[in-house]
């Protein structure tokens, strides 16, 4: 573990400090901040026109020499609005929070984040992550609330729950919403059913003539919300099928659970597995490997996510794509409850699942 | 793509709408937002109270009926504080801002994130997670500096620059750190040092007798900050060892890139190699075995990052192992700036690199 020392050197007196900026910076009020009405006083201007003009008002027309001498002075004085107070002043902020989930996404669901908000910014949104600390249900909601976004959109692991929702809207949220496998009342759902996950595996090995079928549930906590629809996806799958069988399969994401579970692999009498992602398929594969046991032929395996690795792998892991929305469609969406907030809770299904088939099925 | 339809169903009028809470929630004002002068009205007591008690100001003494009749109303109201009121009122926020950069972050990083994020919220700072949008420098602060944070965690991708730093400064910023393998003039530094990665890399490769030594450089964009620094590491510690050469591999993250720099392998006469980190390792390796040159007899790869896919390959993948300080540490350095804010420039190494020596070097 890397040290940083409790005791700092003593603190120098400011006047050359390195941490001052160099001289081309312009310096502005030196010990505080510099506000609308310091804009104001340098341009020659009333605090309005200043407001005005930070804020692209296009109900007020302004000329451009004094358009022109409010940024020279804003620029000057290293003025930025501020947009808390801004948002009291119009009654609500432009901020869409996104709570992240303590689990580690994958590049999939970060690329979608980035694309959602970078879309969102696009409609002069401010988005703003906050982690979730463990936080679930109404305290959550509370906490998110004392930041007053004017929309949520919520992992549903955090089971905000009708009354997390109440708090949002009462807190002045337009918009709130679920993201994940579950609803919320209340809540318009973006539904991400990972039953379909699940599914479209389970379909895979049924039609490579698999019947006795496991399935992998990472041990890890947290990650639930995803591993008991998957599982559940499966059991949906197979119900139809005669003499099928499903094993729910336990795995901690190391070497020595992979170990157990495989030891006693050939008595389990499975012919196929879905193994809940990649990395668990891939953890799992080695153990398989390390054992004697072979891919496809003793047993087909099934990731999911169809990450760079699967394709690395010897066989070619066969694995589930999954789809997610645009974030510029998702963005609109969110922009239209929040400036129709009156509707009905709207439910979208945003998750597609496909299986890419290669080697190891 | 899943497609969300833009054409919504027309809303339906509020009374019985499935999205108001249900009735054990109470409801508040129903259109309006509650406020501390709404507690203060149904608790009795005035808005001063209403504010010492859910600040829990201990300047002032409260009975304890008194403390219990305001949280009771709050709680009835659904108030919950005003982040960005409180902190106008207090000329200054709480919030700790940490811009996110717009790469994919591996486990390491997102649990130090998450840990940091913990650690500070228990000396009761907010932290909010901003995406950087792809924003630098002094555009990229601006943005920052309208939320008003108190404090900022600069991934220094941003290259956030003096003039960045200076406009976070007016803003009311009191601690503005960067964060990685470069330093902002006037902020405070924590120096994620990438050359001591290549440098580990390229000692461990030199001890086992390697002296002509390839550098993966990925050409996702993005990267250059850490890869540049660990290229440099390398040629660092090769520079006094005798007969020692480096070259750079330029290698985009694909099967088809991976097997073009494979093709003319041989003819690079190396015997080593350092892959950027185990995920680009691993890429290599296949396409180097799929080519039937052998590791390590032909080359000795290295990895970084010690993910568990580095024990998963065969042969095992040596790998960098990175170290970063405890959430709880930098928590306290952050807090200690805050209220003291007035020293000079601290630059602290918060990153410690060792290799795992397994079965590919």
């Amino acid at each position: 573990m890397v040290q940083i020392p409790k005791q700092q050197p003593a603190p120098v007196p400011a006047p050359d400090a390195p941490n001052s900026p160099p001289d081309s910076v312009p310096q502005g009020t030196p010990h505080s901040v510099p506000t609308s009405a310091d804009v104001a006083r340098l341009a020659g201007v009333s605090r309005a026109t200043v407001s005005y003009v930070l804020n692209n008002t296009s109900a007020v027309r302004i000329s451009e020499p004094t358009r022109r001498r409010v940024h020279a002075a804003a620029k000057e004085l290293g003025y930025v609005p501020h947009a808390a107070a801004r948002s009291l002043r119009a009654g609500h902020s432009r901020m869409v929070l996104m709570p992240t989930p303590q689990i580690a996404v994958g590049p999939l669901f970060s690329e979608f984040i980035n694309e959602l908000q970078w879309a969102l910014s696009r409609f002069d949104y401010t988005v703003v992550q906050y982690g979730s600390l463990g936080l679930t249900g109404e305290e959550a909601a509370r906490a998110w609330a004392e930041l007053r976004p004017v929309a949520v959109l919520a992992p549903d692991a955090i089971a905000l729950g009708a009354r997390g929702v109440a708090v949002l809207k009462r807190s002045g949220a337009k918009a709130v919403f679920t993201l994940g496998p579950q609803r919320a009342d209340g809540a318009h759902a973006l539904l991400m059913d990972q039953r379909l996950v699940g599914r479209a595996a389970a379909a895979h090995l049924l039609a490579q003539g698999r019947r006795r079928i496991g399935v992998i549930v990472p041990e890890e906590p947290g990650l639930e919300a995803f591993s008991q629809p998957r599982l559940d996806g499966v059991r949906t799958a197979v119900r139809t099928v005669e003499g099928c069988s499903v094993a729910e399969l336990p795995l901690a994401y190391t070497e020595d659970s992979a170990a157990r579970l495989v030891d006693g692999w050939r008595s389990l009498g499975l012919d196929g597995v879905f193994a809940y992602n990649d990395e668990y398929a891939m953890l799992l594969m080695r153990a398989l490997q390390d054992e004697g046991i072979t891919v496809p032929d003793d047993i087909a395996v099934v990731g999911a996510d169809d990450l760079m690795l699967a394709r690395l792998l010897r066989p070619r892991l066969s694995s589930v794509r999954i789809e997610l929305p645009s974030g510029r469609s998702l963005a609109e969406l969110v922009d239209r409850v929040v400036r129709e907030p009156g509707g009905r809770a709207e439910v979208h299904d945003v998750l597609g699942a496909s299986v890419v088939h290669r080697e190891s099925s």
